[in-house]
């Protein structure tokens, strides 16, 4: 086995995209493949030199046997269970990874890695081209999730893991963890896709279709070179991250949260500024998210869900997809989820019963809709607790 | 009774906002008020002159009796039952008022006026303020829901008409429904409010507020004063468009419709083009709409349904709101509307059993989401159909 080569945060910020504010280099490990490790994209091109940055957790076991790769979601990133640099907030996993948690770094080893085409550290279209010297932009070619996941396994192999114990995530993370199962099915033990589905459905394509509509509209894109140009499409992202984050929520939640409530006012304005407290909400949640994310990369992100649909590469049939699969599954849904709903979960767990996988299935009651997976939900991080720890025991790790 | 005041579509055209293109001028009646006739505002405000575009349908009878006043939505126009000049397309509602329909203009006499606030011919921001010479803007005061009313009102009464026969509407147009039971009990003998709500809900006032934020994004707004520069925010409302939209329909109908299938090519482009279905229909739906919409009217219409909650009127109490009404309601809502959901529709129906008041409720099974009350559904319908022609013989309106 090789020992990991990784490069200091000093080199991977000189990789990164002039433009780029200093805020948003990564201070992580970062792989770098060369040239004669190329990433094959799925659009039909290898994509050399790219790197990843990524976090680690706890202690690789001797036998190299007890390795989690937990995938962020969207807009996600590698410090799932350590301060980002970035927003200075803990981990966005920090209650679910850690001693004692239901991802117990007392006990696995936890790597978590920003995705292909993001903008926290990997290679993306914020990344300067080194055959150009400017940023890649639009001349990225477009990411899919099996791209994703190609580029996780380049950095696992690197690792010195041969098999994960486990992939476990959440939403577009949950899309990763169920290509895992597809793409490397003998390389995953188990697997825990949560809040997720096989395919990105008609109405979410419609929303992402929305958000990169705002950004694209905003002139400071400027075709995708604003960073050339030394803009930011800031508004644009804003609209687009406004759009999301209603459906990231339940109508009841929105209810018992903000309701009708005014903010800081007695009476309505008769005016355009934010007169409800939900106003407000959103548009703290679109001026924050500007500061920390790249908007090419939100595009990429966005088109990369999308694309999603495992059964498309099986003739159409999810089923077939995980045929023959040894790997254990526990998918979990949140009841109030409407991006994707229980029924997407079921779709899923339906196609891994006809495939004779082992699967079982949690549906969590909750109001809190799709963000309930980041947030504290005893219930949740019981059925992880559960799952990781009957698969541990299978798996023969000794506590 | 004094006979009605109309003026020609020349005199409107001339008082509507430079700027606008002619085919945004209406071509029909419009009713003039005066500074001796100002409309109160809810703002505080009297607006004077203001005036009124409207179409009629049927002949009103001898005793003035058979009045049917029919409400738009957000985006509505008074081309309820005759060819838009803006669109070349049939009236919204023709599958519903005409000759032998379920608004039958054999039998009564059909109002629809353009709302205060709107952009097809009544006073809104886009009209001159005859003071300024210039095009109000955001100068206009915000308008609510009951100062729509509150205009048709005075309409109504210079058409001769004491009291209406029946009040209907969908969306914004049954918030003004219920609006007009509560404001003019003893002038409506018949109310059909479908599918809405007696206030807007949080995740309603999100959506809105992300398309308001898209529209005032896009610098050719321009602070509002765009029809000074001789611009239109475009982009933004498209956007604003596509978002709500995507909340019209249902996530069904969309995947029925749509699903993932793709536009005019048989793989993916691996770029941002639109490559499936869903994502050209948006994007036309977007484009389309700036043709035939002004962007501040959008704001406007939207915040006056966001501001709509008939029981913060009335103490918090909707059934105090209808308290005593002796107007016979029929509520009908869809089985797949997320926006006015059937609860949400049953609450008033609750509020008018709490009232004593006399009220019928119907739930239209249906995939179609919010617009299916502007499609073909035979069984809304049959409901329409069955509660007007009831109330007609109540009302002892001869066939």
């Amino acid at each position: 086995m090789t020992s990991p080569t990784t490069v200091d945060t000093a080199n991977a910020a000189a990789t990164s995209a002039a433009g780029n504010r200093e805020a948003l280099e990564p201070s992580s490990p970062v792989a770098v493949f060369g040239h004669d490790e190329p990433l094959h994209l799925d659009a039909g091109i290898d994509l050399a030199p790219f790197q990843l940055a990524y976090n680690t957790y706890g202690a690789l076991n001797a036998d190299r046997s007890n390795a989690i790769l937990v995938c962020h979601a969207l807009t996600g990133d590698h410090y799932a269970a350590s301060q980002s640099p970035v927003t200075g907030k803990p981990g966005w996993w920090s209650s679910i990874i850690g001693p004692g948690k239901p991802i117990d770094t007392d006990r696995y080893f936890v790597i978590c890695s920003n995705v292909i085409g993001g903008c926290l550290g990997s290679t993306g279209p914020a990344s300067i081209n080194a055959e150009t010297g400017e940023p890649y932009g639009l001349s990225l070619p477009v990411i899919t999730i099996r791209d994703m996941v190609r580029a996780q396994k380049m950095l696992v192999e690197r690792l010195g893991i041969d098999t994960l114990f486990a992939v476990i995530g959440g939403s577009m993370g949950g899309m990763q963890v169920l290509q895992w199962t597809v793409s490397y099915p003998d390389k995953v033990f188990a697997a825990l896709p949560i809040a997720t589905g096989a395919r990105h459905s008609a109405q979410n394509i419609a929303f992402h279709e929305v958000g990169r509509q705002a950004v694209m509209a905003d002139p400071d894109w400027a075709a995708g070179r604003y960073l050339l140009q030394g803009k930011r499409p800031v508004k644009g992202l804003a609209v687009a991250r406004m759009t999301a984050h209603v459906t990231y929520l339940s109508e009841l939640a929105l209810q018992r949260k903000f309701g009708r409530n005014l903010q800081d006012r007695e009476a309505f304005g008769f005016g355009f500024d934010a007169d409800f407290q939900i106003e407000s909400y959103l548009r703290h949640q679109g001026m924050t998210f500007v500061d920390r994310f790249d908007a090419n990369s939100y595009l990429y992100m966005t088109r990369a869900m999308d694309y999603f649909d495992i059964a498309a590469d099986y003739g159409g049939s999810l089923a077939r997809a995980f045929q023959g699969s040894q790997t254990r599954f526990c998918l979990v849904s949140f009841s109030s989820d409407w991006l994707f709903p229980t029924d997407e979960n079921r779709a899923v767990v339906h196609a891994l019963n006809a495939a004779a996988a082992s699967v079982s299935f949690v549906e969590i009651e909750t109001d809190r809709g799709h963000d309930a997976f980041l947030l504290d939900e005893p219930h949740f991080f019981d059925a992880i607790d559960g799952f990781v720890s009957s698969a541990a025991r299978a798996r023969g790790l000794s506590r």
